[in-house]
């Protein structure tokens, strides 16, 4: 067992895609929705790694066991919100660690690692959504003094 | 009166800055909210048509009355949201129409050069969101055969 201590979170690279994608999927089926992941990963990595990119994002690479690679156990994926009230935001659009690596403080290293890279960034804030009845994730963020505002309904049109 | 029909939408210029910033002030007062509007107008600027612009606007704009020039009567501010269940959607942050000028279908105009532009730039959707007891609001996007979804928590953290 590889400890915890021995991940590393560093931007994500191209070559992180696939990894990645698996990782979606698997947060998909925990939300209950595998169905709605209709997003290729072509388009997946032109819009993060491609000339005019959209998203970035952290990863949290563990030492693979049996050789000298890695394996992506995490990530953080997020993109450049504008605020009309206050300016430029970072909207985290999802925070993953794969099921066998929880309870191991990889979230924390995420976040506390997002935190540094808004405050460089200089956004004013950081906002992302949180499903009603995802108690453990609502406790987790409860421990960075967020404010929840549940009065803002999402509304969404397909094309 | 100048008839709404006379009302044109198009692409916001730098020149039309103040008066979108006025709108936004107006927006934030109807929303019980005006001392949340922190940004300044040199930031709003620099934002959108700066090298690096992270948001886009089409503003609805009337003939003046009293010469040649024209006024600013409403406008649209979108963000590019990535998505990684449904990749590039359009964010619609903020559509707004002075209230002189509502009832006379601005909104819709704005609504419907929306989603053209959303189309030609192939994004897969479009979303926002609407307070929960704005009750025009709803009614409103109804008309477009949206989805509301309540599960959803907003989660900020101010940096």
């Amino acid at each position: 067992m590889v400890a915890a201590t021995a991940v590393k979170v560093r931007p994500a690279q191209r070559s992180d895609a696939a990894a990645m994608m698996s990782l979606i999927r698997e947060l998909a089926l925990y939300e209950k929705a595998p169905e709605q992941v209709t997003v290729t990963e072509d388009h997946f990595v032109e819009s993060g790694f491609g000339p005019q990119s959209v998203w970035w994002a952290l990863v949290a690479a563990a030492p693979d066991p049996g050789g000298e690679g890695e394996q992506i156990v995490g990530f953080a994926l997020y993109y450049v919100r504008y605020s009309t009230w206050k300016g430029q935001r970072m909207y985290l659009e999802d925070i993953i660690v794969t099921e066998a690596w929880r309870g191991k403080g990889i979230g924390s290293l995420l976040m506390d690692n997002l935190i540094a890279t808004a405050r460089e960034k200089q956004f004013s804030g950081m906002m992302w959504q949180v499903l009603d009845w995802n108690e453990p994730a609502i406790g987790f963020y409860r421990k960075y003094g967020v404010q929840f505002d549940p009065a803002w309904v999402n509304v969404s049109l397909e094309l």
